[in-house]
């Protein structure tokens, strides 16, 4: 890619303008997105998690973030401003716990039947899941960082198949 | 902290179901937020946003991506499920371009004056700028990653000021 | 069906997860549902439903209720976690005034053609038009009850038609 | 209350017209309500929801209709028209399983501190409780009855305390 | 004003970037502001909204455009970016039919006591009423104009009260 | 069109109920509309907006008002009571700064593959834009008018294409 002629952005028609790309001829076909990302914790927050207080459920604080990111992911097109609106046919959302470094990834998968694709939904599910995380244990620590919230695959669609060449999935 | 003690968690009550904690006898106060993140990119692409083809103003993914992360903060309680509502009194939005890592780096600024912090809405705001970005440089590079996503500086409240001892705002 | 081998619930994945179920593979289909509520007001709100003052136009209350259950049974994918977003291809709204008992039945009709149902955008839309009525009497009246929400038919998707067998529509 | 008289509706000014009434002037003062709701399933249907199949946690269900309860009881002003925006600062949701009756039973308590009452945002938060946990379940039972939606509770206000004179809260 | 100086616009930061401005400081007061705004039709439409067939009662489109008003105005901070939240008071329309230019003319009061003007949200009320008009009548009437949306008074905070000098307001 | 026939407005069934009309059976296909708005400055908010103090970026206010017309076209549906939800493949913003008349011209064409038309999305983002336009420039002007929202051009459907007699597109 040489620098003299760096790749367009379809996003702006062109005279430069942000439009919302037509993809009106584009056929429908079967979409799929898996994105992840991890929030990373404090050791004695990571026990917390695990541990709570109260004898309340284990997992609880997941099981409202996992509401949060398929509600989220449901409000895509309305958070992102040239992100088309489509009907999504299957949202789910899986964590992992990972105590060695104490963190806790998560994994959102969107499909669509469509004409375009459902990364965004998949990225902004997994965004507002881990916020949600933050959001419930910040009380206790402030420090968390969200980090490597990123695409793993994405499928259908002209341009076909594509698998991140960073990262595996955990599922 | 001892393990055999794990803080309890308070957007749960005593039995341990999720709720909305009761602010209503807290003191309405200035409250602020600040909070970063970053998108990092490949070379390439950072290339096209600093060069977008067409001739297109320079910053417009950026200007883009400010708007999405004002509108963005304003949903912050319709999207995190235990969030309170509160009535923002200030957003600031700002970029800086890392040529060195070819990274892009927000920071959003959120006051309110009220009964509860605006932790939440800059860091809902920061995220929601960064997937923008993502969404408008997609089409040429998938394989970008949000990274950093994290709370600088929380000032007002009884716990008080607060500044994130890892790292230092770019402003 | 026995005790020892409950139904799966599909709202949960094979870990007990939960989702928002596949349906992609589903076949579109004309889809259409039925639903019914009510609410029991005392005989002098009755009254003031039937007879306003002020030389108001008799039916407004209903009126305005019509307009949040259409509005209200478009929000349903936002506000019910596990279910599909879906282009409504029709709504509409039938209220009947039962003297006898002073109640009032609203009957919500929801079509899509699509891959799942709408039962849910039916539902959702009596239960909101339920709730404007009652928030529109409630000066005069705290003691109102909402009764008998439910599902009277659904046709269309594989598993065909269903009439409540409790009950019988208005219409 | 005499017939010839009935009580004028305030949510129609004096020429019968629908608007959202002034409460400007009001004091701003503590506010509580408490709304309750129940949803009536058959006796597979419960034994369902108490022993899920394939291990899954035991309330899963009422997790996520706690979590919609919350998330719909922020969006009242949003969904029932002439009811007015307002900064919550509390919300809980309780659920009782009536094993005689084969019901279960949803609490909402909603407070703020405000020119005008929270009772809607309680009910709104029941009704969007009751009918995730009819989406949640419908696919093993069509029938089921949401029923008794009602107010249990209300303080605050120039009108004061009330509580419904038929039905005491589960609390 | 010289062109030299033109006055600094206060949607944007002192590096002409856009924010949504700080108004944690200023005073709260009490707010309001009318706007009014025009639809115009053809005279055959203006005689169908004024004898509506099948014997609908006189004004429905008017009463569904009045709900339509009041909802918007409420969704005023989620459409305009840089407009603040607040928790409004009170709303309410009016509607004047002119049959002599066979116009509908629509007007917006909308009151809050907060920390900036509500103009946006009279303003918003008025042309979501006004579209909502346009929407109705559309099948019999394409060509209908929408006219002179304007703002006629602003009463409350720093700059104090301003009455539109071209406009009288029709109430 | 006689004056004692009115044509009959759709959004009403037989008994003059407002609903959202039966599009079930209507073909999908290719659907175009553009919509065209326009709002009146005083020549020394003209000027303003063309020579933006402190170095700011020429079109920024319009860079603003543009997003908040995709994003306030994408929101139609929930807006107007009786429009039909629909999966819009296409947006787009263009604006005319006339220095004649020191008006800026909206013009929105909205596009989707479906059973009924886009009028109400590509107005509806007209408005949005011209109210943002609007606001963002209130500080210095209060007197602006939002003029002549209309459709220009209507493709697609079974009424087949539509133009505006009265006006071309500024494209």
């Amino acid at each position: 890619m040489s620098s003299s002629h760096p790749p367009s952005l379809n996003h702006f028609d062109a005279q430069g303008q942000a439009w919302m790309v037509d993809v009106g001829n584009k056929q429908a076909s079967q979409r799929l997105a898996v994105a992840q990302g991890a929030i990373q914790l404090s050791p004695a927050t990571f026990a917390a998690l695990e541990q709570p207080a109260h004898n309340s459920p284990k997992g609880d604080v997941l099981g409202v973030a996992r509401i949060a990111a398929i509600q989220g992911a449901k409000q895509t097109s309305a958070l992102i401003p040239l992100c088309h609106p489509l009907p999504l046919t299957h949202l789910s959302v899986a964590f992992a716990l990972d105590a060695a470094q104490h963190r806790v990834v998560i994994e959102v998968t969107a499909k669509t039947v469509g004409k375009t694709g459902v990364e965004m939904e998949a990225l902004t599910g997994a965004s507002i899941g881990l916020l949600t995380i933050y959001d419930m244990l910040k009380a206790i620590d402030k420090s968390m960082v969200i980090e490597q919230v990123r695409l793993l695959q994405k499928d259908g669609g002209k341009s076909g198949n594509w698998l991140n060449p960073n990262q595996d999935s955990m599922a």
